[in-house]
């Protein structure tokens, strides 16, 4: 892990590298190149500032403020107090890798180069996550048009000041710092303005959340195929002609992928004698976990340019001589984006749900009620569809819209806004709410699959099962579910079904 | 007109072609290798039914009845009840727009050659196009899942039953196909089950709804254009190099027509001593209106292969020599596209109605309060916040999701829907309460430039001024405005400030 | 009906009665003692305005306005301009039926007599009411914060300007006076900000609504007795005791209104073999209806006291010799109870349904699937489920609160607001739709019933089942369906299954 | 607090009786009279069952397996087991005081005497509440019709099984009990049913939501009194006769309320030439504010009827000499009650941001912009209206209705529900976010106060002033606001401003 670093530059930033920043420590270096631009940059802005110029958040004050000059006297008290200004978000606090996230997101849009900040600011961005120095950042407060209530945290923490979470523990900023060796950065001009000026608090959470979608679709699938061995479903709506025919990206995508986990299944081999249909959540789970692909693409396109542009305001342009007031962190095409994901999201809920009830039917399955091993004694999977029920009404209320509510403030001069990080948070709950009722479907996937005799699955669905039968016996007699609900959750959540299944698929 | 037409293969209408088909009465063709793969399917589907095997609504029921052989001395019988039994959709009708747009995108996909339908049913679906016959179909039933419950009715007509509208009047189909020298068609095998299984309800009145998204949203840039004029605005957020850099792609694109239609505006020349920001709903337009554009890409094209592909369950394969159960009615993707129209639109209508707010205060235009022409009798622009307002809250309100509410149907065979024609129907109404909020703001804008004396207008903003001034006069003082109102509703919903525009700019 | 006349004195008006003036033509009489009200009143603000004294609206202009003085000289000008510039709704019209509601409410708060508005006016509103001269009113643009931009078309009307229906027609308003024998009247000093300021928009059609609920939950109590005995349901659940023991008022009501239904059915002699528990649907029937009436209590209450107290600002204040600005016209409380009306008819929505899904299920009537005639021919109520299902999708989404999303207008004064005419008007939709939903669960409990053989009904279903049946046919073969839901429909709007049982049950 | 106990007997627990127990371990008895009545229950249902009659969940199975007979030598084991088999809640816990207030409301039901309940079940109730023994209860799970599926883990812990809060710590039960001097209780027939069958998990924590609403909207009339007194407001509003004339009684009380805080107050000194009208968040203050307490009553009755009345299934009735299926569980009133809470909380968090904001806006308060004491140097309160914003947004989001998003489950048989826990939980969390909005509120009035000089603040409001000074300073200085935002959700939260004024005020 030492050796290998993430380059920044400001330009090719991936939704996967957030992930391997924030989840799995890789460390990150600033490219030479983008470290030029920086200094370059900063120092067009003092050069255009001593020509007497207002520059928006440089020599005025910021906000309906902008009419103030600020006297380079007054730079570092300014900037200071700019920053302490803006730290007014509440609990709960971001998690530490969201946190990195949001630090990552925030220096490499830095180095795109148009915010005229001191290398220095980026230079200690990058320290804190590579020494893993996380200032502690209060979640709720941001509009999401710009979250300048929430990115001020981190300015505190580069002042040495407020606190931060070090090697497990929290404390003061300044002694972390010390800790790891840093000296805290005197702010000058524009850096506070750079520092809040910026929808990183939503972008890098934003990025995790994307990616575990990904990751769930995948899961879902897998789920899917097993559901599919212990339903003893229909495989004619996986075949790869009829999807093609139809040209939906991720139909085809899911559908693919199903018809490879199962390979070798005994499904593949049932004659033409058996159900002609199988019920919808079955039959169109492709249309649908494809949906949710089809709908990820639209975002991941728009977050990924997020991530590599500025989003900053004003916006610094050397190539003409001057600095310019914006539009550049507006971000309601990927917000309204991850409202999207959200409604995609819950239809996913609905068909896994389904699924796991349909499962429960003896007259689809020929299989016991409830898939219980013994119909008079043992109640088997019944009160469980109260479990999955509830949770799927969360995320039916969850996926309600929630971007365009807000108050027009600021004497009306900030009457637009999108609630970027409420609505990534919620998509967020979406997901890992859908973690406990996948890993509830996996069960009864498995269960019905122990009811049937001599079957052979299929490869990747045998590695699936297998996973799920380390962790969750085969249920023989009534008992406490909720561990097992608790175990199946992590299946999902910690990827090892997702690894069982890729390491015999190719 | 009557030389062009439309020729119709299956795979290449596009969205503007329903639009000219259904609203502007343009004629079509089937071209004779459809023509041909339609021939070819019906008769592989009759020679494969002669083999003996079941196939599904073809020799045997539909739906749960899918167990239920149907006997070859029943097939017109059969096939008739079953237009019969899936009738059963509820008031309102379908406008005759809507109708057209119906009627051509399930002949568009019969023709793609999946479904075995009778070669007559297809052409008698072009007949009525071209005749100007609009079967009657009530508009409520379908839940989207292939909109059996509404194109049924389209069958009714087929065979001569039920009632159309022909030259402006409501009569009975026969009597209507009489006059146009047309013979009902018998219906045989298939022939019911390939008419009521498709999307065709809510995928062509779909087409209409985004094509009216991408006038909307250049009308809403033209209108935007004249408010920043009359607010005496800041261009610098229409800079092409600042929304180079952002590099969303709905927001350069928005921008560089804003700076078309601003071309020759008295904007242009202002001194570096303005204010440094305008409010967001101003500054950040571009991006707002932008998001529109990003988000309507995304359902574009995935409507776009909706037209152009086959959306039959069972799917015919002759190349596989077999007829097999699929999934390829599900519409998930572009359903919940059309959720995402609806809140991004919600947004639209916020800025729009913001930037008729801050018109009204004096404090950012240096105007009279509410635009009056004389603040102490006229009350002026005043009360109009409340129509704006309360038709604000509507398009709120119907943006909340609906597709992923339904109910388990058919013995929970048919558990999973989409809703998809409540929510293109949805969506359709907040384009068209827009269009009243975008006139509103229209009026604000005109008479905003009216208060100012000695400005140059741009191009484009002068040809949507004088169009505006056509309809609506100066309010010089107070009068009933509903009159006015409607008068500008009528000039975004017809076009008309748009081709003005667009006659003036290249 | 003609020597009937409802008294109207400002403090007993209730729901029922603007129903009978409203839908029935009920002619008005206004008390002595309360024109005595309004001339005193009348005579009191023009005495304290000889003192030289500011009153709002009277001498000052409206709104942010009330800083400006007005001049006797203008008083009739400044009131015609008021009405003028308070005419911004949009279409669609109110029904004429609702029209008269409104100008009733309104009428009966004048006499309050807290307005100090010209007797002649209120005079006026009488007339409109007895002649049948409903003036055109918009029925969109106001946020429900008194419903001022709605109103002011019944003052154009009063001026005998702007448009009336009159007999069947629309036409200019001094026309249809002059038939009638009716003068305009000229406004005076404080008439114009008494014609527009007040919720009348909202709660008279609202009263409209209330009363519509009551009587569906009747008609649902009436169709529910009926499924229950096409089901061959359990009565346990009806019993007094039990529900006396559980102590909800509404519940405990419908429990006795079904028991009375079902006086003399089959279902009473069941023996105790019977299936222990009915699906939730049936069993808690009573329970889920009685939740909707106890819902309506509470928003009935609020209702009633609207109309009959003072919604005016500022408020005319004799006793203590001045006029002082107040929040009478916050009609917050019943317009968060229309919103909860929403969620309880949504309640409706769903157990309706589902009880009509359960009648068309064999495992649980022992009947045929979808209550066909014949399983192998006839599809029976099979494609219905989408047709209910739809519209319950529309009924939830609907249900979606609308009232606090406003914007805060005019320069910030009006900061809150309720949405109260449109929060009313999807009420009513929701209302309308579910007399589809009810009307269809008609159907299938009366094929039910038609299903089982010598059963004995139940005195109240008996007459239910009559009046169905005497529109509604047996179904004995697949047939067209949406003639019969429109009549369906029909049969709960018209009010003639619940006259029908209510004759017979004492 | 020893020597007092509340005695229970199943019919006159009220609201404030669950917080005292809950929230300040008021310790509790059962009344003799009720405990006779358990056992009488209990000797009933044996007596029944000797004579060989099927009684549902004592006899029989549950649910779908309610046509299975268990016999008498099972009934341990298969009570035991119908306890695990429930055992299917998942996290997070609920917190101690939910947990306390759970037990008590189902212990209050147990003894309306209908279950037939072992009276050791009844007692062990009891101890657990007065030894502080809480077992662990996973929150989500049930959809609220009846919450089997959390309720069963309290059964675990009587059995002496999972694990427990004791004295701060997490322990098994068995182990709790022991160092308590208690033992586990062995289950017999239909212990299990009547342990899971209720709707405690709701009702209980229901109980504790509503009460803290009412102290929310007393603590938000005094801080709207004291925002008065920094906006320098208009007293008219307020006026004891012009509230009296509008009869809405919750705006009367909450006028009533207003006016003693403000007594000695420098408002009521100014004279008429004040400032006509306020905008609405400050004028109709009582009118929302009064509408929320109009809707709380509703709940409130209801919510007190569910606490003291049976909600088992089946009911016992020893005087019809029967066990009878009933539907006494079902909680649909009070639920859809909650959701109205939620929409009226939700126009409370809006009149209260909207006060705060326009405390900021000179042109309103004649003081400086964002209440900052140096418009030049200081932001002030600038960037905190992004903090409520965004808390408003949330709020809005979770009022949006969830009680009728549910799955029919158990093969249909369960096709109604109301999500009762989660629609409980969403209104606490609404609670809690607007203690930081009204929080924020106070601050503002605080500093606005302080912005004026020389006035006299009322009786009651300066005692509010004077202990928000307490815990956060004046603002003279830009500084991090996260923990004075804090420090203002906690006296909020703790009462301690309601308590402050309460003093002074009789």
């Amino acid at each position: 892990m030492d050796k290998e670093k993430l380059i920044l530059n400001g330009q090719d930033l991936t939704i996967e590298d957030v992930t391997r920043v924030a989840k799995e420590g890789l460390k990150v270096e600033i490219s030479p190149e983008a470290m030029v631009r920086l200094e370059e940059t900063r120092k067009f802005v003092f050069d255009l500032a001593d020509k007497g110029l207002p520059i928006y958040g440089f020599t005025t004050g910021v906000g309906v403020n902008k009419d103030k000059r600020v006297f380079e006297a007054y730079f570092e008290q300014y900037n200071r107090n700019l920053i302490y200004a803006h730290c007014v978000a509440v609990e709960p606090e971001a998690t530490e890798e969201n946190t990195r996230a949001i630090v990552l997101a925030r220096l490499n849009t830095f180095l795109v180069g148009r915010t005229g900040i001191q290398p220095a600011v980026a230079a200690m961005y990058k320290e804190f996550l590579n020494h893993g120095i996380h200032p502690v950042i209060p979640e709720r407060g941001s509009v999401g048009q710009a979250d300048i209530s929430c990115l001020s945290h981190i300015g505190l923490a580069v002042m040495g000041e407020g606190d931060v979470y070090y090697r497990g523990t929290k404390m003061p900023a300044g002694e972390a710092m010390k800790m790891a060796g840093l000296n805290p950065v005197v702010l000058g001009p524009k850096d506070g303005l750079a520092i809040v000026s910026s929808s990183a608090h939503s972008s890098g959470p934003g990025a995790l959340v994307l990616q575990e979608i990904r990751e769930l679709v995948e899961t879902a699938n897998i789920v899917y195929a097993l559901s599919l061995e212990g339903f003893d479903g229909n495989v004619t709506p996986l075949d790869e002609k009829v999807n093609e025919i139809r040209k939906m990206p991720g139909q085809i995508h899911c559908a693919a992928q199903v018809r490879k986990y199962l390979d070798g299944s005994y499904l593949n081999k049932k004659s033409i004698t058996k159900s002609v249909q199988d019920p919808l959540s079955f039959r169109d789970a492709c249309a649908v976990h494809g949906a949710v692909l089809d709908s990820l693409e639209h975002v991941w396109k728009y977050l990924t340019i997020q991530l590599n542009t500025s989003d900053d305001n004003p916006c610094v342009l050397p190539e003409q001589d001057r600095i310019i007031s914006c539009q550049n962190f507006e971000v309601a095409n990927w917000a309204i984006g991850f409202e999207m994901m959200g409604i995609a999201l819950s239809h996913l809920s609905k068909v896994c749900s389904h699924r796991t009830m349909r499962m429960a039917e003896p007259v689809f399955t020929k299989l016991s009620r409830f898939l219980t091993p013994s119909e008079g004694d043992i109640l088997g999977f019944s009160t469980v569809q109260k479990t999955f029920t509830s949770l799927d009404t969360e995320i039916r209320h969850l996926s309600n819209p929630a971007t365009a509510d807000y108050f027009s403030v600021s004497l009306n001069m900030e009457d637009h806004a999108n609630n970027t990080p409420y609505v990534v948070k919620k998509t967020g709950q979406i997901v890992d709410i859908l973690r406990y009722i996948i890993g509830i479907e996996a069960m009864h996937g498995a269960q019905a699959v122990d009811l049937r005799e001599d079957i052979n699955l299929g490869k990747g669905t045998k590695a699936a099962y297998d996973v799920i039968r380390e962790e969750i016996p085969y249920y023989d007699n009534d008992r406490v579910l909720t561990t097992d609900f608790k175990a199946a959750y992590e299946l999902v959540k910690s990827g090892r079904i997702l690894d069982a299944v890729r390491k015999v698929i190719n």
